[in-house]
């Protein structure tokens, strides 16, 4: 629902961008994964063995930073013009998902929540991967 | 699949939130919201009638920082305490929402980007009201 | 620093916005309150007694979370119209602040960082009660 | 004052983080920008000629939105572990306040709300610029 909201909005934006369902598929992963990383801090924070979960929280806090404002970006992003900032966002916020998704794995086993969270972080990473070779390639 | 992401996440959450899929609905409209209003705002810079839409692209800037701010913070909503800050959160979202509805109904014949954003406000208004209804529910 | 380019920004906006001290002075208090929040919590995450901590992080992340989205409110604020969300915002932004240097309060003594913090919620509590008044009077 | 607070938490962090003056002057550069940015836009869209600020809006927005990023992920930047995201996540906060800085710059001759941003996206950059090579050095 969420991603037809943003598809149906750029499908009448007037500059029709380009890429429109590469785009609301990575605003939505983006957003996805704020909500799983926000989620999932939460979780480990009420965990008996929080004292081992000390670095996946503040992963999980700079991943759901980081794609917060990669989402936000994102929505408008329908311009040609001033790429490379906009590919750097991409390339950091895959960073992030791999570093906080590389985490989470240490504790999918343990804890639900971090498997969930790893999901969510590994879709984002590939729809920003998506957007970003779209974004390479000539239009 | 992103109110899934969130659900099952409360569902293996340690403290067993109630209401979680009051919460999970409320956190992923508050999302939807964000990036309908974000990506509204954007298309309305671009509208050659940019000049008649200033009050909609404030309107949908401000509901779209209240509902960053309300989605994140929900996620952390499982404990039964600190109730009075957290209605006033969900109150003044359902606010913004409105006002923003009500200024994209304006334009809502004219600029379909405008309707949908409309229905993403109202929607998100609504389920900030089921989740502050269950808040007031005695347990 | 900061204070004086909001400041200076406000002067020079074509609106000449009323109570532009008190608003750049809100808008500060709220950033600055976001960053001492948000350190906190890194520096609670850290302490050898994190388990007796835990829910002044939640707080400490909520009341970011709060401030961040009214800071950025708050630059938009210079129209007298659509006072009431306005207001709902600065409101909960207080009842956040007050919730969390409450928490810091009981670990002051404890933990420097908190008293630290403490000091930023009500210093932001008290500029959003200023910004609120002034939203009041007559103009 | 700002400064001041966050400074001091980091001299009271348990992990007492390296580069606390530089961390603290970068999250610090990082909330400036935003609040600039953020009241840049506000500004801009207020003006007669707002047609032509079009592209210096949208650039404010995505500036203030990779500052706030940038801000609070450094206050959680006190770990030796996980550079590679942090080092991304500077180059990226860089990449915006240039481009945005340099938007700016078309217009600080008209809008001298344009001109105050422009500098405080130079000393944002500059400050990421400083946080960045102080990771870089050997410790």
């Amino acid at each position: 629902m969420t991603a037809a909201a943003v598809r149906t909005i750029y499908k009448t934006h007037p500059d029709h961008p380009p890429y429109s369902d590469v785009m609301s598929q990575c605003v939505e992963a983006c957003f996805s994964c704020l909500e799983a990383c926000s989620t999932c801090a939460d979780a480990c924070l009420s965990e008996r063995s929080v004292t081992t979960l000390i670095n996946c929280i503040r992963l999980n806090l700079d991943c759901a930073d980081a794609c917060a404002a990669t989402g936000r970006i994102v929505t408008r992003a329908n311009k040609a013009g001033n790429r490379q900032p906009l590919e750097a966002q991409l390339t950091t916020c895959i960073a992030f998902c791999r570093a906080c998704a590389r985490e989470c794995a240490n504790h999918a086993e343990t804890h639900r929540h971090c498997r969930v969270c790893m999901q969510a972080c590994n879709d984002c990473a590939r729809a920003c991967e998506t957007m970003l070779n779209s974004l390479r390639m000539p239009a």
